[in-house]
């Protein structure tokens, strides 16, 4: 038999009109490859929110991809502790890691910019420097060197200072204060005269209790609230300087990164992007009433004063100066984000800020209340 | 030939191997067929952020899908006027609309909601009800006896309050105030007396230079610099109470969204998120600058006062009442927002306002300068 001629003529009826049409399927079969990653996220599953990011970018990924590309997402210590995360991806244990570049500030300084640094960004201006500022260019030219690409994939927006068993109007209240806190932040509060205090999270509220602490740090008002630190430390402080708008990241294995074809590259990036905004509205969503809820449980509210701001403010700069002069990537990521840093904290004076201003007024005034309608 | 054996026995080699391995070709084209759409966008390309946005969700299509789900995009005019836009996606003149729904004001007050009203929510704030709060399903229900599916797909961020040529310290300077200004927003203008005037963009300019009209509202620094008003009306006044986080809709034929698989609807989803998000940064991003730029050139910065506010304020909520009582889904989607706008305004002044109202003294003190690093 002519081969052509049986592809033209349709000689075997339906089959042959199928293989005929189907003859480009091998090479739709090559873009769209079934493909099964692994994520190990940094956090525990009780934390909904965050470890939920990594979750929902493996959902959104199979949804997208009809199940052709997908993750299966394990929480912390199922494969790695959590402060492996991101190294479990550089040595390709796994496919990818959700966690925090700060995370790895030990192991190099300069993984935490593009985390967040005290006193950077909020989540909003984070955003605007991340994907138009260069922001992310930038960090993956730094991670290049560890074999690793990575995109934002998450935002809690700006976090709580922490819990404290006394009262802090001065600087001088911070010294000798055992505050439980780490990295660079840890840093900040050394040079204001705390000691820093490394503990695991399931360790707080009983080091809070039993007075081997004097406060701790942890996230906002949606995970707070269910630790009950109220009852041990009931002085809520914020804000959390050291996190205005801290970015969690999905870190790839750069090699897993580029054997993906380039329509499966482009669905990571959507799903990841979409669930970076997704996680900041999420907390946005959940935290006001947990906020209403820890309050009506006792806590405290208090603002850090300005001159415990402006004291730290001083000692994270003159730390930024410090790295900069040591860690080459450090200084181009802090040199890159200053000028849009100044920028965007004079045009938020505007209509932002007013905006928020007035409206915050109105609550404060009861005219937010719900009307009849 | 039996055919059975002919795709067995694989008779013709290459071709056959081909055909047998994609028997299941057919059933995979049905999942991921191709379709194409056509967009028509509220906005000319002149404003490339915000008619980018529709570009944008298109783009991203095309990359996701693999260039099967595509989308033309047309600006404003080249199918429809741009007030028209989504009743165009309602008669099936196209299967998608870019637009804002606040555009379909006068054919139902209801379709406002959903897109932005005076003194509603910042665009963060937007984010978390929408996506979390139930925003997005609810204004859906509504659109569904319009025929319409909507997501959320861009944000300009709070707008600006527009040029004046004069200024305007208390509601007394509003009255007889000949403001260009429309829908909702021009409501609540004309009970302080203003007097809104409805005129094409392309003549805002002359009419200010004219004295024909007395103010213009238009949207941000970065869309405002192009027309150069500081020259004709240099009072650039803040905020646009009417505009604190406007939400740009994808606004889709229903019928058109049921027929897709369920793979494209994701795809669309996710893209038309992602750039929701895109669009809010893209103008964080660009607004600054711009804002320092028609300052260079001319424009006195203003803020209505409180009282002006407050006035407006009182005005806007006696409307929604009023509306309520006349339109059950306008009640519907405004008693809906309502305790969220209180608890996200409560909740707003710890972390996130103290963290941004630290960081603009240290821009008022020049603090923020880039640093040598």
């Amino acid at each position: 038999m002519n081969r052509r001629r049986f592809l033209k003529q349709g000689s075997v009826g339906g089959v042959a009109a199928a293989a005929g049409a189907a003859l480009a399927a091998p090479a739709i079969a090559q873009e769209a490859p079934v493909i099964h990653w692994r994520m190990t996220s940094s956090f525990p599953k009780s934390l909904d929110t965050i470890y939920g990011g990594g979750e929902e970018i493996a959902r959104r990924l199979q949804e997208t991809s009809d199940g052709r590309f997908t993750i299966q997402v394990f929480a912390a210590g199922e494969i790695v502790p959590p402060l492996d995360a991101i190294n479990s991806a550089i040595d390709g244990t796994v496919e990818c890691a959700h966690s925090v570049g700060y995370y790895n500030w030990g192991k190099d300084p300069a993984f935490a910019p593009g985390a967040d640094l005290p006193f950077l960004l909020s989540a909003r201006a984070k955003a605007a420097y991340n994907y138009y500022g260069g922001g992310i260019e930038l960090y993956n030219e730094f991670l290049d060197q560890y074999g690793l690409v990575s995109f934002p994939g998450g935002n809690s927006g700006a976090q709580m200072g922490g819990w404290f068993r006394r009262e802090i109007n001065t600087p001088a209240d911070l010294r000798g204060l055992k505050l439980r806190i780490s990295g660079l932040a840890g840093m900040v509060f050394e040079r204001l005269g705390v000691v820093p205090q490394q503990i695991p999270a399931g360790d707080i509220y009983a080091s809070l209790e039993k007075g081997t602490i004097d406060a701790a740090e942890w996230i906002g008002p949606y995970d707070d609230r269910k630790l009950g630190f109220q009852k041990v430390a009931p002085y809520y402080y914020y804000p959390g300087f050291w996190e205005g708008g801290p970015t969690v990241g999905l870190f790839i294995n750069k090699a897993k990164w580029e054997s993906l074809p380039d329509q499966y590259k482009a669905l990571l990036r959507n799903c990841t992007q979409a669930t970076d905004m997704a996680m900041a509205a999420k907390y946005d969503y959940l935290n006001p009433p947990a906020l209403k809820e820890v309050i009506a449980n006792g806590a405290q509210l208090r603002s850090f004063s300005e001159e415990i701001l402006a004291a730290a403010y001083d000692a994270a700069i003159q730390i930024y100066a410090e790295l900069s002069e040591s860690n080459p990537w450090f200084k181009r990521q802090w040199d890159a984000v200053q000028p849009y840093r100044e920028d965007w904290y004079l045009y938020a004076q505007t209509a932002e800020y007013t905006f928020d201003t007035f409206m915050m007024i109105q609550q404060r005034k009861g005219k937010l209340a719900p009307t009849a309608g």
